[in-house]
């Protein structure tokens, strides 16, 4: 392949799902737009509407994939007010494109934040008439594709004003003394429980890499070992790791941690050293 | 890419689902026979032997697909008498390629018909032994990559007469007055009901957007309001709507329309203005 | 293409499911390593850390595909004591990379064995820090994305002693007189239960095809027939018959087997002639 150009990547997640076709036609539509374009799927099975979610599989991915367009929908607001937009990240020259409801943003901070964003939601992109329930279709496909092909991406919408996006606020772990203050960002269908604690601040927090531990939460005091896989703890026991994201994550030996220790979405979660 | 020609396409659409090997090992077919096509999923997950959910899947797909091979595999009579085909449309040299049960022929009414038709049930290209469940594998997906790598259609099996093909007989909504009596096309995972109707229909039946309808159902009457999305309506409530496919759809805001209508496929729906 | 050196292919077989971005995310790892490889996914819906069903998966689906680098990915010991390792066949010129714990061996057997080994635990393409949970990433994908860049085996982890590798005890199907003695290797979604059995042995034990056999098991004695495919028995009733994978197998035309017979994996059935 000498001397040619690079091919150009999108990648794509979403919350499609693996059971109706929009997937797939949204691939149709960046074929039609830009044949030499190569889409990679980063996954589409993030829970319906779960912007957070989306966001957090979205950050985790991008320091892995190849530069590029990274087209996103999880869009639980498709038809409504929300803008959708495209940006560009101010470090790695990475252009995001989705619905401007938190989805972008913290992706996008790993990479300096956002320097340039535009309205895309009436490009001449678009794909005509614009439905009210597929934004994929009609307006992002077309616009990642486009950004593909090399148009510029003030030639795509209308600029806004980048501290008008929409931003989601995480909850922040914290360590208090002894004990570590984590709070549940997401729940995979395991039951495996993603923090928002590093294993650096555990070990701050005097937890050690093989040691015991005790959590507390809604059901109470759980005993619990930090280690670094499922194999590490006996079957139905409680393990804290790093995960593959790079963040404390709770799981039970062939079960389910969220279930063993009633926790839910945002809830705090108390580590310390037993 | 420039002078080079372009690379074919086959899109692939099928019942075969999310977690055997069937899909990949169609793809692996493809590339063995036609190494520089390019496949564009569809989606694999139409429920499994419903043979009008794949048609209608396929006829909204195709508008937004480049033209090329279209194959499309939802084949519950696999192994028994019915035919394999191979089908080029009357308009947008479209060439359909899977079982003839009607999957293939409501797609190729929206360019203009069949024009021409063979029966590759015995093609030279099959692999073989030709197995008794997997001709996805054995049978269609190599006679698309042959269609792709340029053979001609008619060197691919027994030239068929067109009108002998089997088609799919659907519902067709009317208007009766100020009522608009449709029935149900599919219904998703989520329990939305997509109906025959179009959204035209609907207002020449006195339906305006935004304004409040009921629908008679088994369930009895029920009200709702014609929006464009969601969001339009309170949780709970019921939605009419059109759906990305533009036709006429029904849904519950966080809910099932076909739970809370009691509804089941090709059941008649009435509705009108309130 | 003429004249271009051929595009190198890697195929791709895991149990990371169509929920996660792991397999979008190993898809990334690759394009980066190995930007003009062709990744095929053989399919993720591998049941979560079944190898033996991996290892069939893919030994089912290599000879149907082109030769080049199999990345498979079914790994209950990750993290563990288990080597990662990339081999080399006998025949075919095949390059399969996964974990050492059998699941690549028996599809290797179809290919002359495995000829050469290395461990590649601590090769020099590993994504670092490796990860203590996701070996796809950061082991598995970029060594396979190698291989298919054109480095050398040996350049990628140590040499390995080829009997030291792990392999798959599966059962053996028998034939006791006219009585067929077989055992389940896998059960899919469905309920059908795959054997290991041929037909060519159900043939040696005196079943015919289209006629009348008894299936013993823990169920009691189960009438059915051998046919070649659901529609040869009416529903609710039990078929026997050469499944895609050239294997025997038994399902009940719209029902499931496994509950109909009360089959697990490894149990033995007893088929004979009626």
């Amino acid at each position: 392949m000498t001397g040619e150009p690079p091919v150009p990547v999108i990648t794509f997640l979403s919350d499609y799902g693996p059971w109706d076709e929009f997937v797939g036609i949204c691939h149709a539509v960046i074929a039609r737009r830009c044949a030499h374009a190569r889409v990679i799927d980063l996954g589409h099975g993030i829970a319906r509407h779960d912007v957070r979610a989306g966001a957090l599989a979205l950050r985790a991915a991008l320091p892995f994939v190849p530069a590029g367009v990274h087209l996103a929908v999880v869009d639980p607001g498709v038809g409504g007010e929300r803008r959708a937009v495209a940006l560009r990240t101010a470090e790695g020259g990475r252009l995001l494109v989705g619905p401007d409801n938190g989805l972008l943003t913290i992706a996008a901070d790993s990479f300096g934040g956002v320097a340039e964003a535009v309205d895309i939601g009436d490009s001449p992109e678009c794909l005509r008439p614009i439905s009210a329930t597929f934004h994929g279709r009609d307006v992002f496909a077309p616009v990642a594709a486009a950004l593909a092909d090399g148009v510029a991406l003030d030639a795509l919408g209308e600029p806004l004003a980048v501290e008008t996006l929409e931003t989601l606020e995480l909850p922040r772990a914290h360590r208090h003394g002894e004990v570590l203050v984590a709070h549940v960002l997401t729940i995979d269908v395991y039951g495996n429980v993603s923090l928002d604690a590093t294993p650096e601040l555990a070990a701050a927090a005097g937890l050690k890499q093989g040691g015991e531990l005790v959590v507390q939460s809604a059901a109470g005091s759980t005993p619990g070992q930090l280690g670094r896989t499922f194999g590490d703890v006996p079957p139905g026991e409680l393990l804290a790791y790093g995960d593959a994201r790079g963040t404390l994550a709770l799981a039970v030996n062939g079960g389910s941690a969220a279930q063993l220790l009633g926790l839910g979405r945002d809830d705090e979660v108390l580590l310390r050293a037993r």
